[in-house]
Parts: structure tokens; sequence; C-alpha cells
């Protein structure tokens, strides 16, 4: 059997919480060794674990994956969350590539300045309900399957999710004009492994808050 | 015989110059739209043409593409440019990954403050220099073939190879210290496909000017 895989990153979500979301989603067991300190991510430098000196790395059948995409992919493709064939896969990649610049911003939302997060939640919800929720909305009503492709889960709607419970963390209301998006969150959380994945006691990180900041910032400052 | 691929998007370099590196790279002649106006865009996203409102846009087998990675992938897997086996192309999209975070830079560079633009390419320089180019250096001397990944032309291949001409544009010793990537930069240009689209009259597209600096403002600001 192969060995768990193994997630190298601060103990927060930062952008290795969709890699844990994707692998939980496919039902894979896995281990974090949690960056606490600059010597730790030294130590990982110095010692060629990291391909560019950066962090997310995931330990996985025998290599080093790094890039966040990079890293998704692969398990994306290995468990079968990548569509069927190339059209599919294509219209997994660009619904994945929108949603994901919609996450950067929740991403980065905690290390902006205080004066500028209320302003960037105003963006984030625009940006949300302008651009992306209705592309996804129209998609799930046009043919009214539980899933964005090729109706099976796969690597957009895993992304998709994450994307839309962080925002209602900070915009309870942000899927009001959205019913089929609604629905499909209330039956994506119920899928096993994401259900388990949303109980207590699993391996997704709490909201971002003082204490995941300045670790961040202490072990990557110059 | 399939309608040739139409790109849309100023006419600069922007994020559709890597599109056209890869057409270009697999032999794939093509058409342009140019983006000169804000009405031209408006009109394109009127006409639900662009999935989340933006350009790049590539017309292609009947798709609409968006979404610069998404484009990538898609050309490369449909090119045979994307490895032989899914550990090929894990590692061709960890380097495309890389390379891109290092292009980025290239990319907003012309749209940065006069003062910030000198910095900004001592910077660039010190990633590429201290980050990038030493694991694909590494990478060639290794194994001494002539491609990173699986010895035929990838992905990976192009993108390195766009990144590393515009660097040099700017900074024209940035391989003095690299002799393997020297010498795969001339051997990459001469592949024919990429030699006829280095020389005058192709549709690669000259370093961005004040132009093309003005016309995306126009295109884009709000």
């Amino acid at each position: 059997m192969a060995a768990r895989p193994k997630l190298h990153y601060p103990n927060g979500r930062g952008r290795m919480e969709s890699v844990r979301w994707v692998l939980a989603a496919a039902g894979v067991e896995f281990d974090e060794e949690f960056l606490e300190t600059k010597e730790q991510l030294h130590k990982l430098q110095d010692g060629n674990h990291l391909l560019f000196q950066q962090v997310p790395m995931v330990e996985i059948d025998g290599m080093k994956l790094v890039q966040t995409r990079s890293i998704l992919h692969y398990i994306a493709d290995k468990h079968n969350l990548f569509g069927k064939d190339l059209k599919e896969r294509t219209l997994i990649d660009m619904y994945v590539e929108g949603t994901l610049d919609l996450l950067e911003l929740l991403i980065m939302h905690p290390f902006l300045k205080p004066d500028d997060q209320q302003k960037e939640v105003v963006n984030m919800a625009q940006k949300a309900i302008i651009r992306y929720f209705p592309v996804f909305e129209k998609i799930l009503r046009g043919h009214g399957q539980n899933f964005l492709v090729g109706n099976q889960l796969s690597l957009a709607d895993v992304i998709l999710l994450q994307t839309i419970l962080a925002l209602e963390e900070k915009i309870p209301n942000i899927l009001s004009a959205f019913p089929f998006l609604q629905e499909y969150t209330v039956k994506l959380s119920n899928i096993p492994t994401i259900k388990r994945f949303l109980e207590p006691g699993s391996k997704k990180k709490p909201p971002p808050d003082e204490i995941y900041v300045r670790t961040v910032y202490n072990i990557f400052k110059p």
C-alpha cells in the first residue's frame, strides 16, 4: 500500500486548503507537517525538498509536488475528478481557474491592512455575485444535474464548494440570489467524504486568525 | 478541416502571448481579433462570449476558451505537448506553473509606476537567477537532453523559452551563469516552428510600449 500523502504548510488554510479539500473529497487520508518557524522552512529549502523554494509541498507517490495548481491537477487526475475526455477536462479546468481567481482574494484577505479588509469584502462579494456565481447558477439551472460537469463530482465542484463556504463565513447571504447554487451547496455538502470533512475534528482548517497571520509573517518575511 | 483558432485580445503580449507561443510552436496557424476599445470588450461581454467577462479568449474547435492556463492546457493536450503519462504531465505542469509565476512579473511590469519599474527589474532578475533558473539548469545538466521532460518538446519548454527571451530583452546577460540554459535557448530557438515565430513578420508581439499600456488602460479601466 502506498504511503499516505504528507502535506507541508503552516497550520492554516492559505494555498494548501484546496489540496486538503480535494484529498478529503477523494476519500484520501493524509498527514500534515506544520511549518511553524523560518528554520523549518530553511531546512526544507536546504534539503532540496522544495523545487522552487516554496510551499505548499505535498509528498505523494514518491514525488515532492509543489505549485498549488499542479498538486490539485495531479490529485484530480489520479482520483477521476477531471472529466472523462478532453472537452470535459477543459470545462473543469476553466471553472477551476475562474473559481481560484475568486478564492485568491479570500486567501490574501487576512494579510491586508485592517482599513482595506472591509473594502475588500465588498469587492469579493461583487466579484462573486456579478462575475462568477451567475455562470455557475446558469450551468446548474441549464442541465439540472447535481454537478458542474459530466454529471459527476469533479475538481471544479470541490473548489467551488470550498470557495462558497469560505465566502459565506464572511457574507452569510452571498447565495441569496442563486437558488440552484444553494441547493448544489447542500447536496455537495452531504456527499459522505465531504460531510466528514465538514464535521468537527477533520483536517479542515478554521478561518484565518491573528495567530495564523503572525505565523505566516514570521516564516515567510525576509 | 477545422477552422483556424481565433484569438481575442489587445494587440500586445499580456496574457495572450503564451498562447501565441504555444500555437506557433505546435505549428498551428491562427487569426487574431484585436481589442482596441471598451466598446469591443462590452460587445463580447454582452454577447456572452466571455465566460467570466474577461480576455484572453480563444475560439477553437467550437469552444470559446478563457483563462490563460486552461487555454494553454487545451492546446498542449491537443498537440502532444503535455508528456506521455501522468508523471511527465505533472513535471511539465510544475515547471510551467513556476515559470508562469516569473512571467507574471514581466506581464505586470509595464503597468507599474515609473519609479517602481527599475526596482522591479532587479526583483525579476533575482527571482530568475536565484529561484527559477538554477532548477532548470540542474535538470538540463542532469539528463543531458534538449528538453526539460521526456526528451521531447513540451509546454514547459515553450513557456520557459518565452520567459527567457522576454527577460533577456530587459537584462541581456541574465543567462550568463547558466551555460546549459544558454545552449537550450539556442537549440529551442532553432526548432523550425519556433524559428519562424522568432522571425520578423510573425504574430509574435513586440515588447509593451506606451501605446499598448494606454490601450489596455482604456479598454479595462472601469
